[in-house]
């Protein structure tokens, strides 16, 4: 079993880049949350390609069915089937990747662990399959509405670009208003350009996605062993190109003293509050009521139209492969929408671990 | 439930740090693995304190009892028990900290959450209960160790000290030698030298630790939601203190095109391998072939002997704080220990998963 | 969660009776098993009403389609998805059941826990949402297969006529000869004059369907607590209107003595077997290589057009029920085929898990 | 794993009949309930050995010690650890059954299975590791106590003997005053002689326990595949010995029509009620507020001291055995603990999972 993630609210994603359908089942939802296909959809179209330069101009009509789970317009606590049909994904030859894993890319370990391994457009191990996560994470957003929590991801960094620090809500405007999904206007239009010129050398580039969640309670978070930094450290890795998560100041830690990153404590117009937030909203495991924080580092597009060194495994020779096609030359955008989806999910859960809210029935 | 981890080679963790007695029950090893508590004490024995001026003077005389799992030196299949009962714990009065939580501890959540919170040494959010991950760690590496799988954890950086790399062996044989555990014998004596100089200021310092694992097979880990590098992440950051994880390059992708760090196969003496390990070892969430490599940012100890600011929460007002006591003034050299302990756990319950060991008998 | 089952070989399912569609993800099913659709509509096709006198006259066009999990003809290990998309379910007006539990029925615990209730058909408490136990044992059975095991339900008891022993490969004959699938042929006669008889009086009646596996190794079942014999027990009793389970000699060993009923074990033709098989296959909750039989209690159908007291739970009031419409008289024919399913996959599932099959990929 | 049950409260056991202990952890009880061991230990004489002459004359001191999970006499949300030393086992010699398995036990499959078994006392597969069910189920009770909900369970026949019905007061009273365990005075009097008289001709017999519970609200129990009846099914089928479960009218069922057995709700001084209770207190996988009924067929001890047939796996073939010592000649009394246990681990985890207890604090 690998294809599950949460205790309570529990995501069951299916499909592969070029087979019939890619989907989720969310269980564990509870009853009488209003939902609609177009609180789905609109998730959807954030992540959907084919929307600027700066991702691929691959064009995915990714249209959400519903086909279980909601009753007169609200959820009914049974599970929550998404599908989109996937459409004219037959129009390439992936044939010379049969043998011939992608350097950096997940095909060696689909092809030593499974054997019969569809190598349509990375099959299960595309990018396409976090559809799953983005239908998840949007009914975990909605839920999480309803106690007044609000997440958002945003680029930060892309190469040596780095976004100035912005206020929640400006973030939330500046993403939608530049393909890069950065919340510092400025740097946006540097991002951009920078990701355009790697994509003129038929190169990629790298980048830092940072999540932000607001409202979010005192005490998620089960100690030892289901912490809330270790389960949202868990989901975020899960992402494919990710390769590093960190918690409020992150790496930064491991050059400063006690004295200078210890978040006091004082009491703030009778509410609980640190004077500094460099443990991210998360001490000792559990969500200490300030806002959320992590950072996650996103690797290079492995997909690159130049010359890379590979091996054929049927004839155990080396061999020279070149990945044509449209890609995305920088993923990070796209993964804003996955890293928000992963949170919201991890978020719900813990919410209906922790008692804050009702396991089966949101009106009790 | 929040005290378990691993599908198939599990650990439950038990205890508190000034309670009864620490321990874990280690299900799912399979049978006929030789085992004595000797095994497990000289693993306890690396992060017991008291050994050097770097960690705390706390004298902890930790010794192993195993309660079950063990049949004529042999494990049985049936769920191993190592207890450790604590001794002279309630030296001390800690009741100063009942209302009040300590600066980027986790006592604020476990007052929050719980309400009848254990505060003497931290309770259960001690680092006195990594003794149970210790446990678990032992027994699993001496069950890769009959799959030739080995691992090492050392100190990378203290402060704004960088260890240069190293090879494994080289590694494994520096940290015996230093008490920082740092693989690279020069920047041992600065790395000492620094910690020696916070402690004089009351004060603590932070660092990275690095774990490597070699030896393990390709196409462990299960997509998309049960990866390798997710459940790696997942026990890291679980371990208190660490605020950030990475595997292979980390956060230094992000300033990185694809062409300078995809990772090139090539057959090497009828073997696959990686030109360079820039992924760690794992792609696509499976490890493939190459050494496995991560690092955690360990955050300085919270507990300083500065006077810092935190609140009565039974007053609702603020309050200054002073931590007196015997603290780590880095705790970077006894994570080592956790940090291996807990890799070992995961490799050992995916290879078993994967079927590369079988789930209940090693004679099979 | 609720709508899993399953640790290594995992059932998802979902849907309810007049929604879009019903269904299950299989995931944990090792690659290169050939699977077609044609493999689950088979079994499907068995368990549709409307097929003899003895079932509802309801046509129900159960055309599987599948939307994941199939690469060439066979497994790929990636998670399987089977639906089936409802037809022509909006024909009736329940809305008489909105606020009136109907007696024996689900209806009340769904209005209670869930507040938000389908009660059109019943909703995903319909026996309609066995479809997708009955997908995932088919894909168990096919994979049972390759190891040689074989399952057979059969009807034993239908009101007082009970069916005589039969070996299993005149019970597997016999079933699809007669519309109760009884082995028995003499009884199958008068179990299905019973039934009829019960149907015209508006009422309905219950019995025992027995399962036998055979081939299955000795092994399987985990102490103590996901033990064969207790994994078999919850997912049969788990199937509505299911009120009891034994294996062996069951609720008979209560009047016996350790003498008269014990399994004294033999050496026969070099191998090991018991003279018996009183425990049914199952002794200290492990196969010991004998055939593995169950038998479950099936209650009456309670849809019956009698008329019955049951309550408006909005005026709290009591009220008159008639449940108009085309039930089964009797639920055990098409129940033998969801009892197979489930101990399927429980075996599948066990297979898996006591490394008998391997975990990812059945040519390894 | 396997040495786990429950998802919010969540027992796991460990240790063997003659290893250095046994016990249990319980994880996921929530904080402020009020606990001591002598909470646990009265729960534990219950099931002692060596008080009567239907039970074995065996003495067993089970003393338990709490080594984690209480602080200032109240449980913190940590693990609750129980142990229980053994004393005095090895003073027989069990090694006749190295190779040799008894018949109906366990030790074939462990033998096959884990390979490395150990023999003395049947090991893990004893009956003495219930004790680890009743430290969980004495937990679980005082847990439910605080809802009201209180559970018992009876033999209610031994061999052909059959006690008359008796309400819940009467039997709680009745059960303490016979060693039968038997709500019936009259019936325990009779079931006493035959278990006398079988023990004389050195053999056992059978019997039948039923567990009833009261006060259970309406909506515990996860459909489709956590329904309430299913985890009950499956915890008490895991009890060694018992070959079948039932709930409400049981196989009963099987000879009756619905219009017979349905039950027919009505509203009864403003409560909704059933008429009968031929359910058994759970229609649809959930309950529905009427008490839970179960019953379990307990097959005789398979120790006898009569000869019976064997094997040797060594020498693979065949030979008697004699089964020496001091056993029960029936184990329904003792029994009686365990399943009063386990349903109250099963209700304390619905308790917690449907919301009725919050899971991490009593006091929210």
């Amino acid at each position: 079993m690998s294809n599950s993630i949460g205790e309570k609210f529990r995501i069951t994603s299916f499909g592969a880049s070029h087979g019939p359908a890619v989907g989720a089942i969310v269980d564990g939802c509870p009853a009488n949350l209003e939902l609609t296909a177009e609180d789905i959809q609109k998730e959807l179209d954030k992540r959907k390609p084919g929307t600027s330069g700066v991702t691929t101009p691959r064009k995915e009509a990714d249209e959400i069915q519903i086909l279980s789970g909601i009753f007169e317009g609200k959820t009914d606590g049974t599970p929550i089937t998404g599908v989109i049909f996937n459409k004219n994904q037959h129009s390439k030859d992936y044939s010379m990747f049969k043998n011939t894993p992608r350097p950096s890319h997940g095909d060696y370990g689909w092809m030593m662990k499974y054997g019969n391994y569809d190598y349509n457009g990375g099959g299960r191990g595309s990018g396409r399959i976090t559809i799953g996560h983005v239908i998840g994470g949007a009914i975990a957003k909605k839920l999480l509405k309803t106690q007044n929590i609000e997440i958002v991801s945003h680029v930060v960094q892309i190469g040596d670009i780095k976004a100035k620090p912005q206020d929640f809500n400006t973030i939330k405007e500046n993403i939608e208003k530049n393909p890069v999904r950065c919340g510092d206007a400025d740097a946006a239009g540097e991002m951009e350009e920078l990701i355009l010129s790697k994509k003129e050398e038929g190169d990629s580039v790298g980048g830092i996605v940072e999540t932000i969640a607001v409202n979010v309670p005192a005490g998620l978070g089960e100690p030892v062993f289901d912490r809330l930094d270790g389960d949202l450290a868990r989901i975020l890795m899960n992402i494919g190109a990710v390769k590093g998560v960190e918690i409020g100041l992150g790496f930064d830690v491991a050059a400063h003293t006690g004295s200078e990153i210890n978040d006091a404590y004082q009491i703030d117009d009778g509410k609980v509050t640190t004077k500094t937030n460099n443990s991210g909203g998360i001490v000792g495991g559990m969500s200490n009521g300030m806002p959320i924080v992590s950072r996650i580092a996103v690797k290079p597009t492995p997909s690159i139209s130049k010359c890379q060194d590979s091996i054929d495994l049927e004839k155990m020779e080396n061999k020279k492969i070149e990945i044509k096609g449209r890609h995305d030359p920088c993923i990070c955008p796209r993964v804003t929408v996955v890293a928000e989806s992963s949170t919201a999910i991890i978020l719900a859960d813990h919410m209906i671990r922790s008692g804050f809210i009702h396991p089966s029935n949101l009106e009790f």
